[in-house]
């Protein structure tokens, strides 16, 4: 069993409240590294009232948003930005955003992390999902952008050190999605990370805590801007198939794998791929660079994140010139399309989903190669194919005008 | 005149705020008793930054939140737990409520109350209410579910001892509901306890602060689940008439006084009562337990509250296994029907309206059996009519499909 | 150069916050007078963690509120009463204020200021901005009443106090409204006054910090109620042209400059006006009471503000008996109609726009009377003309029914 030293820092329902938080291999002197964990809360403009979690662990950091639904708010690997530059001054508190606003569209309004959970309950495009639920009533759900998660902050927050080598960094969160007469559902996440490593662990566990069959949508949102993304960068990951979810994005099928500079009014382009893994299931993308030597990869599992999508909105940087690479339970179609597709999973009452995934970030020339090489070796399995018109599996077609 | 010592907690007109106060007999040694008075703020989760004052008696125990309209958290009687389980993890702070949302039901995101305020210018479902007002102005008001009251913060509150025998403990809140063209109703309320006893009796006030005449809805939700609500568990007021008021309710008319235990997916009943007042008016509602040694008792005035709606929403207890009991100026149905059916009182400018009622708990079958006696003496003066089918007065017949 | 004294007192980007602050010429000891400026944080109500800022310069004080966009609430000029008795209890915290609530309208629940800006992508009625946009792109932007500047907190404030003759007090503000797929506007406003003066300067900037051509409309609703809003106030600004906004308006065309007492029920009346200014475009507008000896001045450029707007809203106290004087770069109708007018600049990309205007307090019958000299020669230059229906030009006809 793990031995280790662990603070809760929020514990609502035992009255449990850190205003701050510090501690650090300074205090703890486990071994070399200079590793550290702190919470604070933010003050003025939009981010009044934040708290936020800064995981150091000496060669990686990254920030943890416990007011936004425990996403990541930004990271630096060894002075390298990882997240990206939003046209808006975050953290944004849930406060300020109006999920219902702007047409459903409001979640928008509190958007810049570097990864950004969308569901639980839902994800995609706003709308009214009429369907007959598992018990045949008939419902009407207004559904906004992306769902609640981001938006709900979490009522539980531990971080914990590995005393036993090696010494992991640990925090711990946990955000209840819920409300009379709709599902309710507990995500309890855990991000972890090995001093001095280039990656940082997340395992998250999705709980039925309702009495009646509910559906998970899940899709992680891990956006990238520079230095990772710039004209000439790439997208790379082993897949059977490819394809535009729209006529938009169709019309960027010739340059799939690669990005363009900002280019001020640029419509985003989304891309859905149906990745090949390894034997166990595990697969995984890199975003590098134009000269090959920066990356972040996204390493997860296909048998629990079935679905891989691309996100390519590379406007001005003032806007916000930026790459999701997005594993997720589903394309970010409509709720009711990807459901009709078999992509929605349903949980029991009581019944848990969990997966593990990872974010790893390269600064080498030698990293980004053993990376392609992996990616290659998976391909090797598959012939990819690339579909350049939208598809029927992948995306529903637009209705006509 | 009662002599009492007073606390202003809050008075946001005078920049008064304590961020804790506590008071008991410990420290004001009036008689014997151990009760005492509590306020602090919550962290953490959707209770960030709510404010509550504990009250306790010393057998009764009740939650106050005057960031959400001066509602009961949920409370204690010799251990016994009043109030339920709500599929969220309240209490929610009303930034995290976003009412217009979800079609106008995104009150329900911070539904967990005990005791839940629903008014003050309008309750009932939502939808858009087309009228002709008093001035003679067509209005077309959107309403969202059951009001603003109970995720307005109070502006001021006040705790109060009586220095004289029986030493209540008082606690009076202001919440103010009102905005440019628009009502401006004025509430005021006072919940009062005697040290020891089974009671809490909250006197409220509203006041049309406006210029022009006021329309006022006010229900009050009173909401119990386990150990007072169980499979056997009873509903029983003196009526001169009972009806379903949907088709839903309709199937449940055979067993209106009775209560199933938790059945997932169960969805909801809701009944509609003409309550028999003694000659003062005064009349009560009881639910009770299988074994009949547990009760909830809600005592109000017919000329005050003249409608009681009893609502049945027994699904899982994790999805909220629930009763409401709810005395009113009116039926739950849409404010433009309530209006029709004379059943919304206007309050002229400078007008006001109040009532007094009180939640009473018995832990004893003796106690229960007085309460039945009460309710068995005072529906001798009246036959129940117990309709199997809605009715055109208790409430609007569906649009045809 | 300026050798001034300052503190920042917010700075979300660089983790400055203070939580009060006081300076005031007791300590600075700059010459004679009596003044002071300080920041603290409300609690309580719907005003709970608002912060403001008091600047007092001896005869002339206003609050700032970076909580609500650098708005101002209320001023006093030797005692005379600055703003509006709101029908809300303000001032609200943009947590409370569901701008998408009530059809679009819900913007009103936090609408109490003396000064509020309406903007700054667009201000007006809600609605559907169906257009094509700059890059040939259909639009779909669902618009909320007045726009999101006035609901969104400063990131930025700082105070100044120029150790040089006369003086100058001085608050600059940064409210930025932007989010993915949106306008990015940067607003910096500052605040000027010197000790013992009746008049505050405002200056504002307003750039477009997106990477595409942006859209500015920017209104300035300075509201005023009793004591220089009464029966027999008048309103005057030199004009080429007048009109009503809509039939309701040219109801009242009659008294176009002057005002009733309060009236319950009285329904809004709106005027636009075309002000004729100087040789450098300056212009002015002013409210005075029926003696004659109370004034509120509203001077600015028509060059940077060529619209002018008076609000007549003089319903019961209760209800806000109150008169907006509203200098803007538009008329206060649907942006597609001002769009369609040429009434709605453009920022290129880094570009920018600011106005420098102000407002000034007069209690002698000399300072107004010297006022009034100015308007008349100005008025002198050009025939006023006034338009007894609405104008196809100033205001979009009404949708046939």
């Amino acid at each position: 069993m793990m031995r280790h030293k662990a603070w809760t820092l929020t514990d609502a329902t035992h009255d449990v409240w850190l205003d701050s938080f510090a501690t650090g291999n300074d205090r703890l002197g486990l071994g070399p590294g200079n590793w550290s964990m702190r919470k604070r809360t933010l003050h003025g403009g939009l981010r009044e009232g934040v708290d936020l979690i800064e995981v150091d662990n000496g060669a990686l950091s990254y920030i943890i948003l416990p007011t936004r639904g425990m996403g990541l708010w930004h990271g630096l690997y060894h002075g390298h930005f990882l997240g990206w530059r939003a046209p808006v001054h975050g953290p944004v508190h849930p406060r300020h955003v109006e999920q219902a606003g702007r047409g459903g569209l409001g979640w928008l309004a509190g958007f810049d992390e570097w990864l950004c959970r969308c569901g639980l309950s839902w994800n995609g495009p706003p709308g009214e999902d009429v369907h007959t639920d598992r018990a045949g009533r008939q419902r009407r759900d207004v559904l906004t952008l992306h769902g609640r998660i981001a938006n709900l902050p979490a009522h539980f927050v531990e971080a914990r050190v590995n005393l036993d080598a090696p010494h992991e960094l640990v925090v711990v969160g946990q955000v209840e999605e819920g409300m009379l007469f709709s599902q309710r559902l507990l995500l309890t996440t855990t991000y972890t990370t090995v001093p001095g490593s280039n990656r940082v662990v997340i395992h998250d566990v999705v709980e039925n805590r309702g009495g009646e069959p509910a559906e998970l949508q899940l899709l992680y949102h891990c956006n990238v801007g520079p230095p990772f993304l710039e004209a000439g960068s790439r997208v790379l990951l082993p897949s059977r198939e490819a394809a535009p979810i729209s006529a938009r994005a169709a019309e960027g099928i010739d340059t799939l794998d690669t990005y363009a500079g900002p280019v001020a009014g640029f419509a985003e382009q989304v891309y859905c791929y149906d990745p090949v893994p390894d034997a166990s299931g595990r697969t995984l993308a890199m975003l590098y660079n134009a000269a090959a030597d920066r990356a972040l990869v996204v390493r997860f599992n296909r048998n629990e994140l079935p679905c891989f999508t691309v996100w390519k909105n590379t406007g001005a940087l003032e806007d916000g010139y930026v790459t999701g690479l997005e594993p997720a339970t589903n394309y970010p179609n409509f709720k009711s399309f990807e459901r009709r597709q078999g992509r929605v999973p349903v949980l029991v009452p009581g019944g848990r989903w969990e997966c593990t995934w990872s974010l790893e970030v390269h600064d080498s020339k030698g990293g980004v190669a053993e990376v392609l090489k992996e990616i290659a070796m998976l391909q090797a399995h598959a012939r990819a194919v690339i579909h350049r018109v939208p598809q029927a599996k992948f995306s529903e077609p637009p209705a006509p005008a």
